[in-house]
């Protein structure tokens, strides 16, 4: 039967994918709290409309980095999309451009950047084209990544930083999950074959896989690379932001990782104001982490992101009904939009303000 | 068996329903948040009683609009109640008027507003007789069903401003619910014809059905339409209710329309005394949304409502046992009202003040 | 098998009592919101040990209208005792004599109260006897009733205000509930005959049964017609044990009458302190409602209580296993308070003090 | 199948263990409010992570009492491991050793403290080797038992302060736990033969058995004793930490005894903070009660703890897989701590800072 809402595909996606890929896609990190939490912040925040305002020729148009963008409904870059739909991460993108909607290609696509690229890069109608890079340790071959990323018409690059390593991920360790045969990342890349012993008393963690993880002098190196707008995923702290601002960055992704890192991070929802307020309204926030509704994405705005991203919604919708399943996501969770904001009293993006918003009581806290 | 409280008449009406009438009648929007915190709200509203105070020859009665009546519990407007029994609106008229309940027929009514009126204006012991109005967009027209409603002698117009389109209500899709064939609204202007294309990029909602949307120019222009006393209903922002007022409006109702707009609207009972405290006590105020419960009424008025409306609850009457099922819930509700002010030390609703109450720690908020 | 705490005794009195008596006895008011919270604000309570206090010797005696007692465990009024076990209360009545627990007697028993003090006055290690009065609205019947309560040897007088008027209780609506036959009040007034009909309009609750509810002048009268100490029973607002001390009452039961009056009335765990704040600590204030735990206890007396009484749990105890199940219901919690109390570091009930407790955070209300 | 974290542990050792020795290792006092808000409060403790730190070369090691350890993670004294399995509490010893975890013995060990000592006191990589004691009344047989421990290679001694009686643990009771034949404390004076009758109105509790319950004076006795450290277990108040620092005792391990003493106390969690904020940062404080996860550990740490010590957990681990088990749980949890670390931009345990922490709103409360 027809899905409604993005809940229905993520049931739709439950039933189709095998027990490993479902766990890997829905789990989270430790007891889940976070995961749960994403989406219950975004909820408690009350919308307070004001009745008979203007509506005629509303929209939901948004500006960034100099251009206009149809809606403010992107994806965000999900590993290793083969595990969902034989049409991987070249489905998502068809769909994304068809309905308008931002694309960030994650590092660890399962489909090379270039073919994803040629695939919509021309489409007038599309959204925004991103590449999100995990830096890998080697100066030389992340500078080549980038480089291929900007030749092939990627619009700006998203820095993830907010997982250096795997998070305790319970559930899919319980569910085994490991990567089937024949799906790997395209930019990875391949492991050094035999690591050294360690030391006794030496830790796999600290001694070997954290040896080379990204600091800020690795950010402000990255900076001299590109001149391709760049954005930091992950931040929740406001001196976070404030950092990356000042070394030149172009804006900030306000992120959990999804709640797949480590649990107990606080809700995007709660830390957005925050950065927002840290950073000034000049400089770009996003947000992601559980959002479901088009109320959701009307209190993102309201707040002061200037889009939002989705994970897993689109890739239930993927995983259930490959480039249609996601372009139905993405519609159905414009159109609530749109609603929300004409039951607000909204004609614009523009027009959501932090007096629609009545937020819950909670320990203010401007970090 | 039968029902002693009013939730045991939800329950009939399930059973007695087929499923997407059930669906269309109680579900709310979204995930269905403001649905249930309605309810909860008004729950956890404490009541403070004092002792031994004087009972004796207490009574419900309440003044609205120059009149005095029996009881401040009426019938919200509920669109198409052929849906629920062969007797519709006039089922619910008849038993209002029993009861000494006061009546709002929607403009979405299935009866016509003059068969309703000829049933009970003439009863001595009714209670207000009024008529909600949607604007839909055509001057004409709309002045023509206010003509006929006060010519049919409705005594007030209740102009619903906060749905100037649908919610996003997911049961009720999930249900298919559509209007069954013969269940039609008696005073709606049929669509004109296929509409125009729209053109590329173009939003269904903001540039075709919302173009006609009202606004506050048009209820300057409705208060010029006739000298009935109009009340604004779906009023959660003070400053709307304050707009109303300075256009020469004789009321608010505090709505967010059952919670079936816009999720996570605030419960009413939460917005109740911020409207009431922004008008000052000569300009009336109702409320809806969530009244369940004798106890829920008595906290109403003692925020500073002037009567409080049901919705559902009736219908789940109707829909069970007809006119009987009607009267019934409002005198079990009229019954625990008169209970819940013994109790309280109230002689009388205009001895309910908000000394009687414990509201719960919430976030200050005045708007 | 064998019961380890009162909540044991409650799925014990279930599965003996049919099911009209088990819901008259275990439900309350409307949806039985206080009734709950009047177990949950107790367990909300938070308790603040000191270590390696002396505690040889230590023991639960209180002081009371110039006597000392056992221990601070009462039994509260219950009416109509028949119900549950063939020695109704007599039963009640010996056990609590045994355990040294102080017993009231109900307006509403079905044991004459000469029987009952019979069986105990003179038992050296009873707790104190005193009678719960309901004023009738006739005052020489309620004088004749005080005189028969002094002259049994009943040592004091409760007059519970706080129920001049049943609750809604749906609970024991809906199980059919009704006295059967033998089982009758020893000392209500026979309802006279059929009242006068009603005018059109006028209420049953109002203009019949409320007539002669009592009022603050009642309680003066009631004053004046004995010299024993005279308890005022169901306060919850300050003011109210303020109004009963300014007219020559001798103490306060806070009590929302285990919550089968008015839904939602706040628990009585939170409104004792503010009780026990007005009065000043000479004025006894004692506490019933939902008391389960000897931590219970602890804390009751820790906010200022002189005693506690028990009602539910007793009736539990009496249904399932007679006077040996109301003596185990005592004891258990009396030993539940002799740990609670060493392990706070407590050696005597006046050790408890405010100190001892970690309050959840809520409006500050003294009214 | 693998069990991927400490709850796994908890579900294997309920289907191993028999019911009653299951009731009392996972159950605890009252109903049981304690022991679950011990690992909620951990939960709700949110974690603020700062980006892009260094973290090469991180490790988990702590100071104490001038020697460096591998991780501050280490095992509680509990007793009677016999009931668990055949190895007893030389299999916890011999794991804690393996994994460089701490241990403390308790007082009620089925396993000789000499025996223990012997297996791993010359293992260069273990943890600390702490004996817990429980004061028995007897100062001779206190001493004698003191010595016995220094003798034996103990490094400190833990005096448990918050059980001077049982609580009343129902579950247990509930279960008909009772020590089975040949599981006996090994280190426990014999009861002395049948205890002289009570005279009537007595207490068994305060005129028996806490007749010589530990006080003040108790621990000043003890100091002399032994040169070697000396921690109080059991501290909640912060008066009581600092008494014990005055009376010159070296350290403190906040702990509810798991949730099994008094029911309602509050989570350790909630109290880390006042008793760290009491003694300044100079003096140790430990604790334990609900610690089940990495990021619990980095929590605690960064309110101020120096080690946090599990109970339940590495007993679980002991019932299921004996001392491969208790290893294995050890090792989970130390691999999330060095993640958790790791995600929040701490390399090392002293970088962990209340800045990492959001803690939920709660009343200020500094006792
Ligand atoms: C299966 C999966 C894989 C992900 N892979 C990446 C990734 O490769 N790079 C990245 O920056 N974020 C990754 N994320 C995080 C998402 O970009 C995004 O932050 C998160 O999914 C948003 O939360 P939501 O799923 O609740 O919408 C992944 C998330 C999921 C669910
Ligand atoms: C089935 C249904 C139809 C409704 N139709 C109308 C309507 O035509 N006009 C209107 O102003 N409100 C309408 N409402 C909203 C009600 O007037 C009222 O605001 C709401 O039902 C009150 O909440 P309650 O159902 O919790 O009592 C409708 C509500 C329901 C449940
Ligand atoms: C079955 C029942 C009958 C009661 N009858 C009386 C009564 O006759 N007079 C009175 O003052 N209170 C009466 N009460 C209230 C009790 O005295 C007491 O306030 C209440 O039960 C305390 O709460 P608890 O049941 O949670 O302990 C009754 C309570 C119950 C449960
Ligand atoms: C079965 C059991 C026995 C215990 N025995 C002792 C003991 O002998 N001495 C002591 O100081 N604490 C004892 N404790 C308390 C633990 O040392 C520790 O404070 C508690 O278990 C920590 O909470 P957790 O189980 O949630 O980790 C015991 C706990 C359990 C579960």
């Amino acid at each position: 039967h027809t899905a409604v809402n993005l809940a229905d595909y993520a049931a739709c996606a439950e039933s189709v994918l095998d027990a490993a890929a479902w766990a890997y896609l829905s789990g989270g990190a430790g007891d889940e709290q976070t995961l749960r939490a994403n989406v219950l912040a975004w909820q408690r925040i009350g919308l307070l409309p004001r009745l008979l305002q203007p509506l005629a020729h509303g929209h939901t148009r948004v500006h960034l980095f100099g251009r206009e963008w149809a809606h403010p409904i992107w994806l965000a870059p999900v590993a290793y999309q083969a595990l969902f739909h034989p049409q991987a991460e070249l489905a998502s993108a068809v769909a994304a451009a068809a309905q308008g909607a931002g694309l960030v290609l994650s590092t660890l696509s399962t489909t090379p950047l270039e073919t994803v690229a040629q695939a919509i890069a021309d489409d007038a109608a599309r959204g925004p084209l991103w590449f999100q890079l995990y830096l890998q340790g080697d100066r030389g071959a992340d500078a080549e990544l980038i480089a291929r990323a900007e030749a092939a018409g990627y619009e700006a690059v998203v820095l993830t930083a907010d997982a250096p390593c795997h998070g305790a991920r319970d559930r899919e360790r319980r569910a085994g999950f490991a990567l089937p045969p024949g799906v790997q990342a395209a930019h990875r890349r391949p492991a050094t074959a035999t690591p050294a012993p360690l030391p006794p008393g030496a830790s796999a963690l600290f001694d070997r896989l954290l040896l080379r993880a990204p600091n800020w002098d690795d950010v402000a190196w990255l900076r001299a690379q590109t001149r391709l707008p760049i954005l930091l995923k992950g931040v929740l702290h406001a001196d976070d932001a404030r950092q990356a601002r000042s070394l030149g960055l172009d804006g900030a992704i306000v992120s959990n990782h999804g709640g797949r890192t480590l649990d107990t991070l606080p809700p995007t929802a709660e830390r957005l104001r925050h950065v927002v307020d840290a950073v000034g309204a000049d400089w770009p926030v996003l947000v992601d982490g559980g959002i479901r509704r088009g109320t959701d994405v009307a209190k993102a705005l309201a707040l002061g992101a200037r889009a939002v991203l989705i994970g897993r919604p689109y890739v239930f919708g993927l995983s259930a009904a490959g480039p249609q399943g996601v372009a139905h996501v993405i519609r159905l969770l414009r159109d609530e939009l749109e609603i929300a904001m004409a039951l607000l009293g909204a004609r614009t993006p523009q027009d959501l303000a932090r007096t629609h918003l009545l937020e819950p009581a909670s320990t203010p806290d401007s970090r």
